[in-house]
């Protein structure tokens, strides 16, 4: 019997109770051993609820019980979660997490007071939530060199994208819909400006390059910018707009790493994950191109990542599992404004402004009926995104995406 | 230094080697520990091959080396292959394969011996090629129930069907055209009379729903009998024609298992799968649906997935891999006949005929306006199959396939 200990009761906390308590028998299954909930850890009152007995609030006792083994946090943030992570790792107990931020931010340093204690800490529920991702990547393309990753990691923004695309509407109302459907949080500022899948490409750069990636060397842009007018010409040119999180090696031994929306042609399959599921496509020089798909958000699909993550921590009690990755160096991670690829471009000016600007060819003109006077949209030719914003000096540019190809 | 022996130096026998020698930097960083090839085991000879000096045509010396403690087994068959995997079994040393026919038939009495003798007996590459697909399963998904899987599992009728469907050739012409690009075998029948997607969906249902599921209780159609003509109807209403291996639970503790054509609507993402490229999509209780997409075959993203393999066995020679499913029972594939979904008919006779069959509103027909006189093709409301088969007794049927809904 294995016991753990839940800190941390909202969404996804309560979502692994619920998991280890509904799928009990493939669980122990799979575990080749039952695994319970002893405690959980929140400072608030759940009256009436069916686990109520096992909440506590001094997470002092899970600390001291030498019979919880695997903490589950499911706290979120950098704050208490990386005290009670960081104390339990360090009372050799292994730690299971959902938590993206405190991966992406203190991942190296907790992986290592993991490993000196030779006890686990795990993380597949915190990018992609449900979509199985880490371990495919850390295990199945083990024989790979990873070249690039990409990947549409936030499900609020992509539902707001495929209604921008589908029912033609604005931003704003987009967002207020996805508010009002549960899709969105009130304050839905980490989402759409691209923070929270900033932290899942770092993440996603961390084990496929094995150097750390601060998310602050990640470039971030959200997607406040898109019009539909942005969403008009892309369709009119056989694109679809997504946020993605994108990662790739620029050769000397650095990558690069950034979120911004982009152009995916609409016969590709990312350009077809819509509404809340997300998607991760990544690129090893033996596999080619694989990608995984699913609810990358949600109570249960992220609960079961989690539980799953416990499962094998229990099954690896002998001898832990090792996923690291070295530190960065100054400079690892380069300005994704020097990688080339095609650029979409729209504008307040006339064709003729732009024409002079490209060499023959170098700008494909967008046509779109529905278009305003005065405003052109255009496909570039392959060029780097500093060289770009060169030549484009002085206009009114309106937007800038990059084309996926 | 971990030494191993791959056993048949055919297309993915050779990727392995080459992937080992290409990929030896992040193998050995991965492992932990260096991989070196010792022996390569076939009785043709390679005069010439950059690893000449190490092939043999002996099978014992590999036995008898109590320093090759993996062999890679990419001989293919389940006659040599059987002998020689169940002898290096006993033999205390661990097998990595990518052949499915004999995982499909004999992988249940493999594993037990693999247990007995505490060393491995893996085969990621043998269902997807390339794509992470069983690591996802039996850990991803540890904590879920699941409830159906099916996939596009067969890069060569997949690559057909595209054919057909771009480019509106018969199957003939694109089974021509897929063996002049190497897409397909001069002898094809294996593959399309669906026998190679039927072994992979029969391991797929070991590992979801574990028990043994025999290939041969695993009722198999291929592609032939799709013509120009189901295409069209098919667009018409919305649909594409993909071969799919599909399994779930039918209740009762009991499942089936098939394969054959589906229509599945455009706007799906397996819809969207083309060419040789494969997915497969689960549905857990927790998770809800996922998908893995990438390359079903293929040398090298067979042989990285196959390296990868050895990469696991060499970290987990003191822990080994529990991967095992029980024995299966009579009755415990059922009929897929019973099984219930729409069904697209397309018959020899007048709408007029088939109208009064049907209880108001259950055929649908599809206006398709290249067909010929006198045929005409409907998609029924929810049946089972045997059910539409009597309903449908005595008429010149010249289609019927599953809709995926």
């Amino acid at each position: 019997m294995a016991k753990i200990a839940v800190l941390g009761y909202g969404t996804i906390g309560s979502g692994v109770v619920e998991v280890i308590a509904e799928n009990a028998a493939v669980i122990s299954k799979n575990a080749a051993e039952e695994i319970s909930v002893k405690y959980i850890v929140d400072i608030r009152e759940f009256p009436g609820d069916p686990f109520e007995k096992l909440i506590i609030k001094d997470f002092s006792i899970v600390l001291n019980d030498p019979e919880v083994s695997i903490a589950v946090e499911t706290i979120g943030g950098t704050g208490i979660a990386y005290d009670f992570t960081k104390s339990c790792l360090l009372a050799g107990k292994s730690v299971v997490t959902s938590n993206k931020e405190l991966v992406a931010t203190k991942g190296d340093e907790l992986l290592k007071i993991a490993e000196d204690k030779n006890v686990n800490y795990m993380f597949e529920a915190s990018v992609g939530g449900g979509i199985p991702i880490i371990r495919p990547i850390i295990q199945c393309l083990a024989a790979n060199v990873i070249n690039e990753i990409y990947g549409i990691l936030n499900g609020t923004t992509n539902y707001i994208l495929t209604e921008m695309i589908n029912s033609k509407t604005s931003f704003e109302d987009a967002l207020r819909g996805a508010q009002a459907k549960g899709f969105a949080e009130q304050n839905p500022e980490a989402d759409i400006e691209g923070k929270d899948a900033c932290r899942k490409i770092a993440i996603l750069s961390d084990l496929c390059f094995g150097r750390h990636v601060d998310p602050d060397d990640v470039k971030t842009e959200g997607i406040k910018g898109i019009t539909p007018q942005d969403v008009e010409y892309a369709a009119a040119a056989g694109y679809k707009i997504k946020l993605l999180g994108r990662a790739l090696r620029t050769g000397d031994g650095r990558i690069t790493a950034y979120t911004a929306p982009h152009l995916i042609s609409a016969a590709k399959l990312p350009a077809n994950v819509d509404g809340v599921m997300n998607c991760v496509v990544v690129h090893g020089n033996a596999l080619g191109e694989a990608m995984f798909y699913g609810a990358g958000a949600g109570k249960l699909p992220t609960a079961g990542a989690v539980v799953a993550d416990v499962i094998d921590t229990v099954k690896h009690r002998e001898k832990r599992k090792t996923i690291k990755w070295d530190d960065g160096f100054p400079g690892y991670v380069t300005d994704s404004d020097l990688l080339s690829s095609r650029f979409y471009v729209r504008a307040r000016c006339a064709e003729s402004n732009i024409k002079g600007l490209f060499s023959p060819g170098g700008a494909e003109f967008i046509g779109n009926k529905t278009a305003p006077d005065g405003v052109c949209a255009f496909l570039t030719k392959e060029t780097g995104g500093a060289e770009l914003k060169k030549i484009l000096a002085g206009l009114d540019i309106l937007s800038v995406f990059r084309v996926l190809d």
